[in-house]
């Protein structure tokens, strides 16, 4: 219900319309409708402009038709057939859900800002936005991952959240995008938690200062004093409470758990692939379900320990091991991932991953590699290799310096 | 280390000898070699006589001989061969391990005791054993489940510890047997924490009275006073410490990890087969990976809700999220555990669970049934089915009162 005084509505775009984005715009569209005092009706959706072509899995495919060859915009064709026919096709979006490639018209007016973009794009897009939004407004980061160096550790939502001087949490979970499209069940974790802010705080203009955006290093913990400067939600708007968040993204299909733990849902989304990948290769080896379910036990411990270690203030273990973003995000990576996948291969055809990637991804990369050898560069640089075996096992095997065969005696604890 | 003053080493004896027991023994006697100094260097193996010809999977079959037809006593086989040939053949056991049909004579003198018997012959066997045992001997159980009914619960260790008044500890993990034997790599949890003991105890004569054999309900917890009359290891014997109980089991295929909480480790193995039933009709459905480890989530926070509801003093979040007995072995059971596979074909073919265990599996009864009948019969004597919506979706479901596809409803939080 909105809260007594509050007259005003919540506008929410979402800013990104690949598959995870266009399926995160349709269960948005569901729920503004089933909660219209808290929410506008519209939810716009930014489309990066593109020619495209009916495919024959839309459901508007007709060989006999000029659509089916004449090459037309993707944001026409969106808002024509509610239906994202390049990203998407085969499910019909609800039609309060309106296409518009234009970005800072798409996010104008907008209090809550639904980011699902690919990682590499986040930094230019909010650099666009920046100054031209409602300066209390908020994002929920749907992106994976993190950006780890030597250095330090950003998460998504940071880099937002401070590009955009707004509050920005984060979303992640056990989720194929398809499956949810489909509506078929599954869970998710938000984890939205802002901090007090200031309701006289002046409106911000443009970009914050180039040391906003740094890397957060264990050493160098986000300012405390940024709070301060982000701006309260007026009065009029109904609370984005923990509730009125959930409203937004729970269906029926789609079960979300709110937690306050932005780190820990962001850290799980990116190690996770780590994992997977240790799993595969344990996989490959043929030693069966016993040896398997050892392996992810060890990795969901390596991420708890991993969040304590350098964010000891924020991560909880409870977001690893009870959590869709923790425990379940595993599963679902250890079952049949990409780089689950890819990593089993390798071991069965005594082949690199790389060659299996290049064989078998058409291009496609893997982000479990990536991700090991970040992970492994700042636990070098901390000095804290042995503190996490598997980890370090994985980067050693995929590095060549280890077998897969290995990984029992390298993650084995010291009597 | 043996300690300062300890001058006698503990014999070990493992108690059955069916595939999981002799894979025990296997185990047990490699670490006892490696360890002379805490541990006497024969394993006695109680094998329940019976007479065997030698199967085809035996490293010793040979059609040609006079053995592969003449039957011959289980036990004289298993020592002149170092095999069991019916319960794990084609498996060499170590020369340390000797199979003694005398269930009396196996124990006499043993300090530690390692229970492996199915379920229902416990009682039967802890009632020969009264008595006649070393009055300071340890127990391990390592048969899973506990028994559940409208009145209680009651761990397995518990039972064989109020009937032959012992401490005995429990086993349980991630573990299929025949991959153990393998030396397959895989872990297990130890559940092992003595209370305080008297060491001026008097020697225990017979059988405990009647009611120490009682049912454990919530509302009458084990009585505190028991462990005054448990009589502690005396001094020339090397500690039974976590350390050196994990050196009883832990091999290099074989990580263990020792906890206190004996409760959280029996309850894991029990509550686990409902959790895979839930996994196996959800996936039944073609839903896909999110939604089989969305109710894998589920299911192992009912497990910790469980523990703390009725075990408050002693269940621990972290046995059932961060152990081998609880993640872990969930993730085993719903991978292609045979609770798993009966639901997951039940829903496919539209066909209850039962048709299926009936066609499925020679004779062999799912434990997960039963075990679903037996706490939803405790929940409802508690009033509190409601609030483990999981497990009671299993009961509705195996009762005909609803469907697996009612189950996302069912274990919807409320808003």
């Amino acid at each position: 219900m909105a809260t007594l005084g509050a007259h005003k509505k919540h506008k929410v775009t979402v800013v990104g319309s690949g598959n995870w984005g266009t399926t995160m715009s349709k269960l948005v569209a569901e729920n503004v409708k089933a909660y219209p005092t808290l929410f506008e009706e519209q939810v716009d959706v930014w489309v990066y402009e593109e020619e495209v072509t009916l495919p024959k899995e839309s459901r508007h495919y007709d060989p006999s038709s000029e659509l089916a060859s004449k090459p037309q915009k993707l944001s026409e064709l969106f808002n024509k057939l509610h239906e994202n026919v390049k990203y998407l096709p085969g499910i019909t979006l609800p039609s309060n859900v309106v296409a518009n490639p234009d970005l800072v018209d798409s996010c104008k007016d907008s209090t809550i800002l639904v980011f699902v973009l690919p990682h590499q794009f986040i930094p230019r897009v909010c650099d666009q936005l920046a100054g031209k939004i409602v300066p209390y407004a908020r994002a929920i980061c749907c992106t994976k991952g993190v950006d780890v160096s030597e250095k330090g550790i950003r998460l998504m939502s940071e880099a937002i959240g401070m590009r955009l001087n707004i509050y920005c949490g984060a979303l992640s979970g056990a989720n194929i995008a398809t499956e949810i499209a489909q509506e078929k069940y599954s869970e998710t974790t938000v984890a939205y938690d802002p901090p007090p802010m200031d309701s006289r705080a002046p409106t911000p203009k443009g970009s914050p200062n180039a040391s906003m955006v740094d890397l957060i290093s264990p050493s160098r913990p986000v300012p405390s004093e940024r709070s301060a400067r982000l701006k309260a939600l007026p009065n009029e708007y109904p609370p984005l409470s923990h509730e009125n968040v959930r409203k937004l993204f729970h269906r029926p299909y789609f079960h979300v758990r709110i937690v306050d733990d932005v780190v820990g849902v962001s850290l799980g989304g990116a190690l996770k692939n780590i994992i997977a990948i240790a799993a595969g290769f344990v996989d490959g080896l043929g030693w069966g379900d016993n040896a398997k379910a050892a392996v992810m036990r060890v990795g969901i411990l390596e991420m708890v320990k991993f969040g304590k270690e350098f964010f000891p203030d924020s991560a909880k273990t409870s977001t690893f091991t009870e959590e869709s973003c923790g425990v379940a995000d595993v599963i679902t990576s250890c079952m049949g991932g990409r780089n689950f996948r890819c990593a089993k291969m390798a071991t069965e055809r005594g082949e690199s991953i790389y060659e299996i990637e290049q064989k078998e991804l058409n291009g496609q990369k893997l982000q479990g590699t990536s991700t090991a050898y970040e992970v492994n560069s700042f636990l070098k640089h901390q000095g804290l290799e042995s503190e996490f075996p598997l980890f370090t096992a994985v980067y050693n095997i995929l590095e060549g310096n280890a077998k897969p065969e290995d990984i029992p005696e390298l993650i084995e604890p010291k009597i």
